[in-house]
């Protein structure tokens, strides 16, 4: 297989690009970084060779490594355009890149587990601390995201009537929070979008549950 | 004037949009967000029914209010394409994307005022805590971001021979840095790249101290 994709099972970022993967039905191997195990494997010579940032995910394609999750979905949808996963019209396409980017930069960098070992170990900070920090992050960004979701009418899909990038964002972040014990209540539309996504095909299967290397 | 940025001068994610208007050759009229005044008024009543995610920047263009700044870039780049943002080629674009993810989602959303106010006031850390914080995410990430750039083989932009998104992301973050006193030496190939970029007038006009809200 030309196609690896470096992941972990629980990394919502390589998720999105399973999910990217999956819907344009493009193969690939997994190649499974632990980011616990050994001290972080993500951080080992050999990884960081391929990929400085010391991250997940990384996508090797035609030979070459590409990192950061969206810049990765781009490529693809760049590259692979059908079954697209932006839409065709400038202000759709604009929609889902901030929906996609609510998620990606005000919600999920806060929520890195590398942020996590920081505020536990050089803050000195409590599980109970960290895991309220985890929260607080999502419920404000649900908030938002609520809203807009609202304003734009959405039922079934973030924006429009097919799979965007702001999905494949969605869908692991409310994983994410059913796994922290956020109560969703509050974001009805969030909660019905991501009932409706999780049952389709490239995000079920893409589960991390469904990962060679879950545990 | 018709279309209208909603900004604050010392927002980098504002700076970036100001440097892609500007270096597309696009007018704006300014529309100052003081974050921090009358308790941030991007938490007003008013902003807020502009834009839900009550952040800055927002771009008010053809009536419709655009958010999320790398969302605006990737608009204002496929609505008016001359001069580009984006290289031609597929690899290019995915690199840019890459460089601009790594600075907007790994490293500044640590660093935003909503994060420091929750370091400081709910977890009760001291200004000499967040300081360090701040800068431990800038230092993470620039040597990354250092090591990228070493092998791309860049020199005066990030990626290739002309301004990209990357470019944009980069100036607002070096002079962030500089505001918190981290010490650039071991980013050389950053701070050349910032050095011949800060020479542009796409980047030294939009600079925070040349804003009508500057202080």
């Amino acid at each position: 297989m030309d196609r690896k994709l470096y992941t972990y099972f629980r990394s919502s970022a390589a998720w999105r690009v399973r999910i990217a993967l999956a819907y344009k039905g493009l193969d690939y191997e997994a190649v499974p970084i632990h980011l616990l195990r050994d001290g972080g494997q993500q951080r080992s010579t050999d990884y960081l060779a391929l990929n400085p940032q010391g991250r997940v995910p990384a996508l090797l394609d035609d030979g070459v490594v590409l990192t950061q999750s969206l810049a990765i979905c781009e490529y693809l949808e760049e590259r692979y355009p059908t079954p697209a996963l932006l839409p065709a019209d400038l202000l759709g396409r604009a929609r889902v890149r901030s929906l996609a980017q609510l998620i990606a930069c005000d919600i999920h960098p806060l929520n890195n587990l590398i942020v996590l070992q920081y505020l536990k170990g050089t803050l000195g900070q409590s599980q109970e601390t960290a895991d309220e920090w985890y929260r607080h992050w999502i419920r404000q960004g649900f908030a938002a995201l609520e809203q807009e979701l609202v304003r734009l009418g959405s039922e079934r899909y973030c924006v429009g009537d097919s799979v965007t990038l702001a999905d494949l964002c969605l869908v692991p972040q409310v994983f994410n929070a059913h796994r922290f014990k956020v109560d969703m209540a509050s974001y009805p539309r969030i909660a019905a979008i991501d009932a409706h996504l999780s049952s389709l095909p490239a995000f079920s299967q893409t589960h991390p549950s469904k990962q060679a290397d879950a545990e």
